[in-house]
C-alpha cells in the first residue's frame, strides 16, 4: 500500500475534476491520501448554468459549488478545502501564498498538481499556478536549515488546460486511468454547474488513452490523462 | 527481479561509459538484460592519447577500443555490440539502419538511450541520434498490422551531452547511480584511450547527484546520471 | 466563386482524409480545385486491416488503397494523384522532389497543406514535410527572374499530426468545418484499412470545434479541423 | 462596408502611430470603427524633444501629447481616449484593468491590438500588455453565463516592437497598408516629440512590404505593417 | 587600466560569490570598479549553518552574513553594499525598485550582473531579476531627453543558476578566470554559512574550464564562468 | 594590427555581400585576413537582371557572377573561391564538404561566418548552413589527438537573414560598420545582377545602426550588421 500524499490546487473549485480526478483515483486506489484545495469557486466565470436561473447571488453559487466539488471529491477518494479568495480575477496576495504554504508544510505532500504556468484564454489559471509554485518553495526551503518551518520538496507537475499547445503544454506523463474512470465520470457528474463539460473530458480521455496506447504498444489502455512534470523526476532504474 | 531490456547506441565505442553506464549497472543489477550498440569505434577522432603513439594505424585503434568497450560493458553487467559503420563523419546509410532496425527487432528492447538530437561540437552525436529514431521507429511500425516484422515501442531517453545548455538537453529523469557508482568508475578506468576523461565524468555524477538532491531532498543520493525522456512516460499512479 | 487552387501533400494516401478533408471540402465547396498528392500507399506500415488478411501482398494493398483514396477525395471534391515512392522508409529522392515540383508549377497551387517538420511517431511524416518544402521553394524560386520554370509562392500550412504537442504543432488557424462534416465522415468511411481511426477523428473535429467556440465565442460552430500556417498571412485589413 | 471594431491600446500615446497606424487606416477605410486608449502620455519617458526645452512641465507635456494623438488618431479615422495612468514606470493596478475592462465591453472590439508580452528595452510595453491581456479575458469570460457583464471575445494580435526578434515577436500577419500609406505618414507627422523617429518607421513600412511580397509573389505592394496573432484565426475557407 | 564600473545584484548576500566572483575578480584586476549590491542576506533560507546553532535569531545572522559578504567583495576587489529587503519570500516593491534604480544612475555600470528570469528552485531569484532589469530600465530611460534623471544603458548578463538547463540559462559568454582563481576560492572560503558550496562551485569552475577549452581549443585554460548576455554584444570588429 | 583569419561561406556568390560586408571590411581593416567562399554562383536562382536578356545561359551568368563577387571582396578586402556546386538546389555532398574542411584545415580561420540554420524562404541557405557546420567540425576534430589532420576550432557566427524572425535568427553581435560603410556600399554596387537590393540592405544597415545605439547609448554609431553567436564567446572579462 502506498502512503504517499497528493495536493491539487485549482484555481476553481471543479478544475481538479476534469483535468485531475482520474489520477487522484489512482492515487487513493493504490493507498495514498489526496487533498484538493480550491482557491475560489469559480463562483463569477466558471458557474454557467447557475448564473442561468434568476435571482441568482454569489453566495448561494459558491455554496451549490462547494457541495459539489466535495461530492467530486469524495467519489475519487480525495478530501476537499476550499480558500474562497475570488475568481475573475484570482489575485492570491501574501496572506493568501502564506496559508496555502502553511497547508502544505502541514500536509507534506509527495506530489502537487496545478495549472500550468501560461493559458491565454483564462486569467485565474496562470494566477494559480504563480500561488502555487511560490507556495511550495516557501515551503520546501533551499534544502539547508532554514529560520522557518520546512517540509519536504514534492513533485511538481500541470495537468492539461483546455488549448494545450496554446499553454505551452507539453505531456511528458500520461497516468493510464482505465480502471478508475468510472470513479471520473461520477466526480464528473457531481458538476451540475457544468454539465457541458461532461462529454468533453470523456473525450479527453479517451484521446490520451489513444495516445498512451501508441506511446506503450499496450492496448489494454482505454483512458488516460495527460500531466506535464516541471522538475526532473529521480528514479532507482529506467 | 525485472526482466526489462535496455540496448544504449553510442556513435563512439566509448560514449556509453561516460553518459550512462550508471544507469546500465542499475538496470542490470535489477536482473535486466543490456546490449551497448557501438556505430563506430571513434577511431579516428576520439582516440586522442593511442594517436600520440607512432606507426599507430587506424586498425590497430579499432582493436585496442574493440577490447576496451568490451570489458567496459562487462563491468556494468552489458553486452558490446559494434558496427564499425567509421566516425568523422558518421554517416549511417540506410543498409545500416536496417540493420538496426534488425538488432531491435530481435532484442525487442524496453528502453533505449542514445545520443540528443542536436550538438555544435560532434559531427557524428546527431547522426547516431538521426540513426536510432529511424531504426526505433522502423521496428514499431505504426502500431498496426504491418507488411513487416515489428517488437513494441521502447521507451525512449537521450544521455547527458558534453554542453548540455547548447545541445538543447533538458534533464527530465535524474537516476540515482549511488549504489553502482564504483562500477562505472571500473567501467571508465577500462577507457585507456580517453583517461582524461574521468575526472571530468565523476565530477558529473556528483553534480547531478546534487541536483537530485536537491529535487528531492533525499541526502542518501551522492551520484546521479541525468537523462532526457523524449516522449511521455506511462504510469500507473503518480 | 473562388478560383483558388489547393494542394494536399501526404505520406500515405490516407492521411489527407483524416487530417484536413474538412478544409479540402470547405474549399471546393467555394468553387476552389484541389488535388491530393499521396507520396506513397502506406502499404507496409499504414494499412492495417488489410496485412490481417492470409495471403497479403504488398501489390493488393496497393490497389485496394489506391481505390480507397480516390473515392475519399472525390467525396470533398478533390482528384487524387499517387506517386508511389514507397513506405516505411519514405525517403523522397531528388528525382521524387523534382517531379512534385514540377506538380506544382504546373498546377500552381494558391496554398499547400502537408505534415509538419517533426513527429516523434512516425518516420514517413517528417520526409514528406521535407520533400513539400524543398519542393515548394524550388517551384517559386527567389522572387526573381530565374534559370528555371517558376510559379507564384503558395501559402503554405500543416495539418494536425497525432500528439500535436510532441511535434511542436501550434494551431494558427482553425477551419469551420461544419457545413462540411458530412462530407468528410464519407471521406473517412472510404478507409476500410483504418476503421479505428474514424471515431477518433470524429472527436478531433469536435475538439477543435470546441476551441474555435471557445475563441470566437460562436456557437453556431460544430466541428473544425486545425492548422499551423507556417508563412504569414498577407492580407488587406484585420 | 466593414462594420468592424477596433481597439489599439498603447503603453504611451504615440505607440499606435509607429507600429500599427497603417493596419488602423485599412480597418477604418473599410467602414469599421477604431479606437486608440493610450494609458499613458509616455510624459516622463519617451517625449525628447519636449524635455529638451528649458522649464519644460509634466502637465504642458501631456497637453501636448495629448493634442498631438488626438490629430493622429484623427488621420488615420480613429478615437483617441486617455487613462493617464503614469509612465517609467506604468502600473497599471487593479482600478485601471477594471476600467480598460469596462471600456472593452461599452465597445465590444472584433480586434485588439497592443504591445507583445517581453521587451528588454522598455519597462512599460510589456506591462501595457499584461493589462490588456487580463481585461481582454476580464470583458469575454469563460464563455458562459457568467456573475458580470460581458462582450464576446475578440481577436488579439500584438504589433511589431523596437527589435522584434528580442521580444519574441514572430511576424504572422503582414496588413498591405499600401493605398493608406500618406494617412500613416500623416499620423506619424503629428507627433512632434519624436520626430526622429519617422524615418525609421517609414523604413520599417518598406522592410514589411519587401516581406509580403517575399511571401505573396505580388509586387503591388509597397508598404506593409507586421502583427503576432496570439491566438488561432478561425476561418471559413483556407 | 579600464576604467570600466560593474555592479553585480544578487538576491542574497552570498549569490555573486558562487557564479560571479571570478568575473568580478577579472574585472578589478584589469583596473575596473566594481560593487555588490545584496536585496537581502538571505537570513531566513539561505543560511544553513548558522540556524543549525540554538538560539539563533535573524539579527543575528544578518548581522554575520553581512561581515562574510563584505569580506568576500573584498577578496575581489569590490565594495559591498545590502539593501536588506528581507527574503524567502523577496519582494522588491516601487520603493526598493527605485532606491536600486537610484544606485545605477549614481555608479552608471557598464555592465549589471543578476540572476537568469527562471528558476524553478528558488523564489527569491527571479524576485531580483524583474527588480534589478527594470531598475534599469528606469535608470536609462529611452534614449532620449527625459522628465527624470539616467545614466547610459549598461550591458546586461545573468549568471549561471543551480541547474541550468531548467531555468533557460545559456552560456553565451565563458569568462576565463583562470589568472584570478584564487580569489575566487578565498571569496568563497568567507562563506561560513554555506560551506559546503565551496566544493560544488570549484567543480563547476572546472567543467566551465573544460567547456571553455573545447570552444576554443586553448588549453591554457583551467577555471572559466558562464554567464548569458541578454542584450546583443556591440563591438567593433569580430 | 590583427592578424586574425576570417571564413565568409555563402550558398550564392553574393550572400555575403548584403549581409556580412561590413564585418569584413571592419576586419580587413583591423589588419586581418579575410576569405569569402560561395559555394555556388547562384546561376539559376539567384540573378534575377540577368536572366531577362534574351539568350543568357547558366556558363554566362556564372561568368559575370564570378567577375562581380570578385570585385565586391576586392572592395572589402577579401579574397574570393567559388566551389560551383551548382544552385536551386544547392546539394553538397561528401566530397564538396571534405573539400572545404581541406580549405578549413589550410586557412585555419579564427571565426567562420554564414547563414543560419532554417529559412523558409531558400533552400539554399540551410544547405549551405549544414556543410559549413559539418565541415568546421571536421577541421577541429574533437579537441584531441586524432587520426586526421585538423585545425583549431573557430568561432562559428551566422549572419542576419531576409526574414530574420521566420529562420530562428535572434541577434547576440552587432558591428559597427560606420567607419567602413563606403566600402560596403561599394561592394554592393558590384553586384548588378541584383541592383534592387542595394536600397534594401543599405536600410538594414541603418536598421541595425539604430538597434546598436539603443543598446549602448552611443550616438557616434551609423550603421551596423547583425550576427547571431552560435558558440559561446571566450574572454578574459567583462
Amino acid at each position: 500500500m502506498s502512503n504517499r500524499r497528493m495536493m491539487v490546487v485549482g484555481a476553481h473549485s471543479a478544475d481538479f475534476v476534469w483535468r485531475a480526478a482520474g489520477a487522484v483515483a489512482c492515487h487513493t486506489a493504490a493507498g495514498g491520501e489526496a487533498v484538493v484545495v480550491a482557491l475560489s469557486y469559480g463562483e463569477r466565470g466558471e458557474s454557467g448554468k447557475l448564473w442561468e436561473e434568476p435571482g441568482q447571488t454569489e453566495d448561494n453559487v459558491k455554496r451549490i459549488r462547494h457541495a459539489e466539488a466535495e461530492k467530486a471529491a469524495g467519489a475519487v477518494g480525495a478530501r476537499f478545502e476550499a480558500l474562497d479568495l475570488g475568481d475573475y480575477p484570482l489575485e492570491p496576495g501574501k496572506e493568501a501564498i502564506d496559508r496555502l504554504a502553511e497547508m502544505m508544510r502541514g500536509f507534506a505532500p509527495n506530489v502537487v498538481l496545478t495549472h500550468p504556468e501560461k493559458d491565454p484564454f483564462n486569467p485565474d489559471h496562470p494566477a494559480a499556478h504563480a500561488a502555487v509554485a511560490k507556495a511550495r518553495l516557501l515551503t520546501s526551503g533551499a534544502g539547508v536549515a532554514s529560520g522557518f518551518r520546512t517540509a519536504p520538496p514534492s513533485e511538481f507537475l500541470v495537468f492539461e488546460p483546455h488549448q494545450p499547445e496554446l499553454c505551452g503544454f507539453v505531456p511528458t506523463v500520461y497516468v493510464d486511468i482505465s480502471a478508475v474512470f468510472e470513479q471520473k465520470v461520477e466526480a464528473m457528474s457531481a458538476m451540475q454547474a457544468q454539465q457541458y463539460l461532461q462529454d468533453y473530458y470523456r473525450q479527453r480521455a479517451d484521446q490520451r488513452g489513444n495516445h498512451a496506447r501508441k506511446v506503450t504498444g499496450d492496448s489494454g489502455i482505454r483512458q488516460a490523462e495527460a500531466f506535464h512534470r516541471l522538475l526532473p523526476n529521480v528514479v532507482g532504474a529506467l
